[in-house]
């Protein structure tokens, strides 16, 4: 029998999905799980894209360009352009999710073997693009103390060798839900700069951002055009998650001439779901966003509120995104939610969590945080944070009770 | 400004689409420029995919599982079954198109370095995911003499290093509408088995074939379970192109863990397209397909027949899928196809060709061969081969011309 690739062994499943059978039996006992795991918004697709794939007339459903359909590349840019990123349309390439984004830019940037420094906790799929890249990620951790804000550029420098080709950071923070400050930013920007190096910035949560001042785009950002990759996603700021549409965009004119090589091998995106993400973005009214927008800042502070009363609980300042990591008073997050779907419920509910051990490179950090998504109704968050203080309880309880008659 | 990775540095282009440029500038000068050169067919998406995504009521586009939905996976194992590809739902992951099946299959079984024999003209991209991959292609000449047929058990022997990991073919394959004996394919999966190597047959043409015989699947193999990968695709057999799913198919249940992993990196395959897909497959009747295979064959005895009386022409045995690659009477066909499209119009009509030379990977092969396509209407066929031959009577002229005055 043939042997895999060393790849293939190393590839990390989905931190994610892992308690995903342990849900799935504990719904096969009666239990209503509530998933607070998964970034998977309940937010309504906005209409425009329904009527326009309602609308379809295509008698054959063809290829499209490999650097997207023409109309969503102008589309797309005409957004930019108006929240103030001046980007071209050459500028810019569609790609399968913001996922295909960070490959391509992996692929571009890194030979196998570079590194690239990620602030950790990360989005754990960084780990996998990284494996199948044969690139290194070099964490640099921030912590809950800080509100995980972006570390020092001494932090960077200690981490840079030789090898070091790029910096990557998410902003606004999955699975941290913070944003970094334009001087911070602007900081590691001066040191990608200086350095020679690759400034990738994943922003697909850049409308999900509840502070006063703008977000600062990578893009944004002058003297770096030639440094600054920006991954983009419809996936949540237009709850397309299923629609696989993203983009990769930078003024390095190689980095895009490599983009589209990449692309013409897996030849397009899906053409039907680019048209209709096409007409969603163009007719789609600031209504949507601001609705949108202001029903995930109240989801915000009732999570922030509710937690502050959990005892033991630390839960974080939180400016974006919709994702906190939040400290538990538990030695190791992975049991205790593996327990809450085996052993509790609360009147038959219980909570689904994301141990954030899956969201840090260095070994045993994250061990007593968990990430919790936001994306529910807030009678059900409410229900959600009640179960979980009972929980709490109940298994703090349990330790004190094992312990004693150990 | 940071430098790119060698492999973005060594990503090729597509051949298919390299002449694209001029064709444009053919078009803006008021030609009529008739594809040859790509493989999109021109039949028409079957009514169930429409009918699916008309009737489509979600509220949200939601992500879908990293392996496929449910029923997508399903009715394909069902559909594989009826065929008499006698597999399970766990053996079956879908991906986005053929493309990305092709990649994790590369990812799983390859590390850096590792060699993968393919034989060659291959289609093009193969050579676009290996450099992404870091694999080396190790190409095995078929030639036009022999119908493009498998070569022997002892060529492949000669190719075999200790880096050798696997044997790559496309049965029927693009570019050359070859299909392979089943004793030919008995041969090479009983080097593949004796060797330890992982064969990947990429099958995505196996609704096109036009003998008289049942096509073998590599998954019909008896005892080569644990060495066989079936890469598939909707885009052709249902004209889905634009839809990107695809299949990695394998009874090895490492390969099929291992793309599990790599499938949960990018989350899903389009959520809208895999359920009408998932309709197009049930619902589809057998008229459909055995009508498309007519039409097929009708443009392939059309052309066949046409290019036999065009002079200096050759033409091989084409039993499967929709392309040829044809030798014509020049020295550089790459020369003679951007001519035919700055230089050549027959009463305001010329054609498009993807030079053959793009399909090789040894070097100075395919200079006077070129593929062609034959995704169009009869009428259109027969006035492209029209054209061809006109313009390589002109072409030929013209050297002989230069030549006499040279």
């Amino acid at each position: 029998m043939p042997e895999l690739s060393q790849r293939a062994h190393a590839m990390p499943s989905s931190p994610i999905r892992k308690l995903a059978p342990y849900a799935t039996a504990a719904r096969a006992l009666g239990k209503t799980v509530i998933p607070l795991n998964i970034g998977q918004p309940d937010v309504l697709t906005p209409p425009a894209f329904w009527q326009a794939i309602r609308e379809t007339a295509m008698p054959t459903l063809e290829y499209s360009h490999s650097a997207g359909t023409a109309v969503l590349c102008a589309a797309a840019t005409a957004e930019y352009r108006r929240q103030g990123i001046l980007i071209e349309e050459r500028d810019l390439l569609v790609t399968v999710g913001g996922s295909e984004a960070t490959l391509f830019a992996f692929l571009a940037c890194f030979n196998p073997g570079d590194e690239v420094i990620v602030v950790e906790p990360f989005y754990a799929n960084y780990l996998g693009f990284a494996t199948e890249a044969d690139v290194t990620i070099v964490p640099i951790t921030s912590t809950i103390e800080t509100d995980f804000a972006l570390p020092s550029v001494s932090d960077f420098d200690a981490k840079l060798t030789d090898r070091t080709k790029g910096i990557l950071l998410c902003n606004p923070s999955n699975p941290t839900g913070g944003v970094y400050s334009p001087e911070s930013l602007l900081a590691i920007a001066a040191l990608a700069k200086s350095r020679d190096l690759f400034l990738i910035v994943d922003e697909v949560y850049r409308d999900f951002y509840y502070g006063q001042e703008s977000l600062l785009s990578v893009l944004q950002i002058e003297g770096l055009e030639q440094n600054a990759i920006m991954i983009d996603s419809v996936s949540k700021k237009l709850s397309l998650c299923g629609a696989r549409v993203g983009f990769i965009v930078s003024r390095n004119h190689a980095v895009m001439d490599a983009a589209l090589r990449f692309g013409q091998a897996r030849l397009c995106a899906p053409t039907l779901d680019q048209t209709a993400v096409a007409r969603a973005i163009q007719e789609t009214p600031p209504s949507y966003y601001a609705e949108v927008r202001a029903e995930y800042m109240a989801r915000r502070d009732l999570l922030v509120s509710l937690l502050k009363e959990v005892p033991g609980v630390l839960c974080p300042r939180i400016d974006g995104a919709f994702y906190a990591v939040v400290r538990l008073p538990v030695d190791d997050a992975d049991a205790f939610a593996q327990w809450l779907l085996t052993d509790f419920d609360l009147d038959g509910d219980t909570v689904m969590l994301a141990p954030a051990s899956g969201f840090y490179a260095t070994p045993g950090l994250g061990k007593d945080e968990v990430r919790i998504a936001y994306v529910l109704e807030r009678p059900r968050l409410q229900r959600a944070v009640e179960c979980l203080a009972a929980a709490l309880a109940v298994y703090l309880g349990r330790t004190v009770k094992e312990l004693a008659f150990a």
